[in-house]
């Protein structure tokens, strides 16, 4: 009988989606003693109110006695708010229906104990499985520490990324190229390597779906950069350019944000990410970059853009470099997660099998 | 009001599915007087009697003042089988519904206007895209003198067809790899080069789901063959080998005929097999055959299984070697044609645009 409720605050946490990292997404809603809808309330962004405390306050005393359906175990620690398991024993709560428990090691089941321990009947469980798709990204961030990593890509039918002399614009169509301004307004950040900003000069930003509008990153060993390039104008959007720890900082362009890594590769750029607050990256490099990418753990999805196209050639560019598989029981499997018509297009989304 | 019945009519012709070359799919019904059917007839191979004949044949005197429903214009010439407009007319049929035009240049309109001089009602065009469907390869034979060609290929996710050192077995899953049985049985011939016999040794049957089993044709330029290969084994299904006028006849193996084109190339094996009344073939050759076949227009769907796997590598087979195009505006354009799960895999069907 839950479920109903739940979808519901699933349907209003995912009103927040890209904006909520490091924090989570979640949704809630407050019944009264008769079960009516009395309270209703999501996370906006981090700093903001928690969805519990939106939804409690709008439900005001009609909350005492009542529940609350939340999408994510109440915290019972201090951070940049007060713990929400406060706030809902202090509203006279008497049950508490959950989805999924968080794993913040701050809370882990703390939440729910509490609530217990204070007497509150507390039901957790309920679509836990759709919860846990809802936050993959910052549950993938708490469990490694890294941010989930999408990485996309263009090809025609026969698996080519651009021709043998490198052209390449465009082998998706309009509906698709929107589509890709939509996926980034979901993500935190967007990485290229220096390849692709001397190669494509591209903007990578929402269209202004998303304000502010995802960190730009480019992962550079060399600094060998252009002194032009749509990236450097930080006026449209932030941009970060990554290196390893020997790079010269002479070389690097005016305007972006610099930050020296340990070791120029994703996986240490990833744990950087991570820790200024990136939940959910997406990968738009070359072949090289998006092999080092998987190689190191970095892709947790593939969005892959096919289009009804022939372009052939031997020496034609590529989805992936070398995975240094030599045998076919050794290669990465996943699943497809979705795949469906996208104008003249065919989309494949496909998920990591670990 | 006659869609329906055409629509069965259809559904009869589907039965012989690769069965008819080098004859068109034909199925029909014949309604009485009240709108009552009294037979159904389809053309099961060539040689046999045509779907009128069968119907008319079905009803008897029934057939007097009725309707013939017929997926494709009654023929009025003798070839195997005596003229069938002549039958429609000795039956005493009233009026004959038609869904397309034969584009045989034996028939080509003669067929209706045989019959509408002889005082018949004939409606024409019902389910006319339809029936163009069902025999768009004999309609493709017909009009260019070449068979109707499918290009079939495996590739992962990111477009490879072999690991670096050529391992490919298997990368689509057991489900796939049945549908490829399934998709020969539809076809008169399935083609390879000899570099698909020499590395993959494939046994290139529909696994007894079509009898005879399809022409298996190897085009070899060299005639740099093995001596032994399952492709020799002419019990299970018949082989032909095609080369061009300077290969060497002592390399030839034993056991498979072998034909000689005036060029080794795709375009003169095409024009060879419809004279020997293919209809429609199934190219499962390797990139650079594949490539040729595609330059030669002698490709106009490709079929590919995409499995959810990544194999990477710079140096890794792809579906196709060159095209020779220099800019995107250049590349072959086309329709998905169909596109749906199979088992763990996808299958993209492409139709060319041309």
């Amino acid at each position: 009988m839950w479920e109903l409720w739940m979808r519901r605050a699933l349907a209003l946490a995912a009103l927040a989606e890209g904006h909520t990292s490091p924090n989570p997404l979640v949704g809630a809603l407050v019944l009264d003693r008769e079960g009516r809808l009395v309270g209703e309330g999501f996370h906006a962004r981090a700093g903001d109110a928690h969805a519990e405390v939106g939804a409690l306050r709008q439900a005001g005393d009609a909350a005492r006695g009542g529940t609350l359906v939340v999408t994510l175990e109440p915290c019972c620690h201090h951070g940049r708010t007060p713990p929400c398991s406060e706030a809902v024993l202090r509203a006279g709560i008497g049950r508490v229906v959950i989805a999924l428990e968080d794993p913040d090691p701050r809370v882990d089941g703390g939440g729910i104990r509490q609530l217990r321990q204070a007497g509150l009947e507390v039901i957790s469980g309920v679509l836990r499985e759709e919860a846990r798709q809802q936050n993959r990204a910052f549950l993938h961030r708490v469990r490694t520490g890294r941010p989930f990593g999408i990485l996309k890509w263009a090809m025609s039918l026969d698996g080519r990324t651009a021709l043998p002399n490198g052209a390449s614009q465009w082998i998706s169509g309009p509906p698709a190229r929107d589509w890709v301004h939509r996926l980034r307004s979901g993500v935190d950040a967007v990485v290229v390597g220096g390849g692709t900003v001397r190669g494509d000069d591209p903007l990578l930003t929402s269209r202004g779906r998303r304000s502010p509008e995802p960190l730009r990153v480019v992962l550079s060993r060399s600094l060998d950069l252009p002194d032009q390039a749509k990236l450097w104008d930080t006026a449209v959007a932030p941009t970060l350019v990554a290196h390893g720890p020997d790079a010269d900082l002479r070389r690097l362009p005016s305007g972006p944000e610099d930050l020296r890594l340990s070791a120029c590769e994703p996986q240490q750029l990833m744990e950087a990410l991570a820790e200024r607050g990136c939940n959910q990256v997406l990968w738009e490099c070359g072949p090289e970059l998006a092999a080092a990418a998987i190689r190191q753990g970095c892709v947790q999805e593939i969005a892959a853009v096919v289009a009804p196209k022939l372009m052939g050639g031997m020496a034609a560019r590529t989805p992936l470099g070398d995975l240094n598989f030599s045998a076919m029981d050794q290669v990465l499997q996943g699943q497809w997660h979705q795949s469906e018509p996208m104008g003249s297009d065919w989309l494949l989304r496909w998920r990591s099998g670990s």
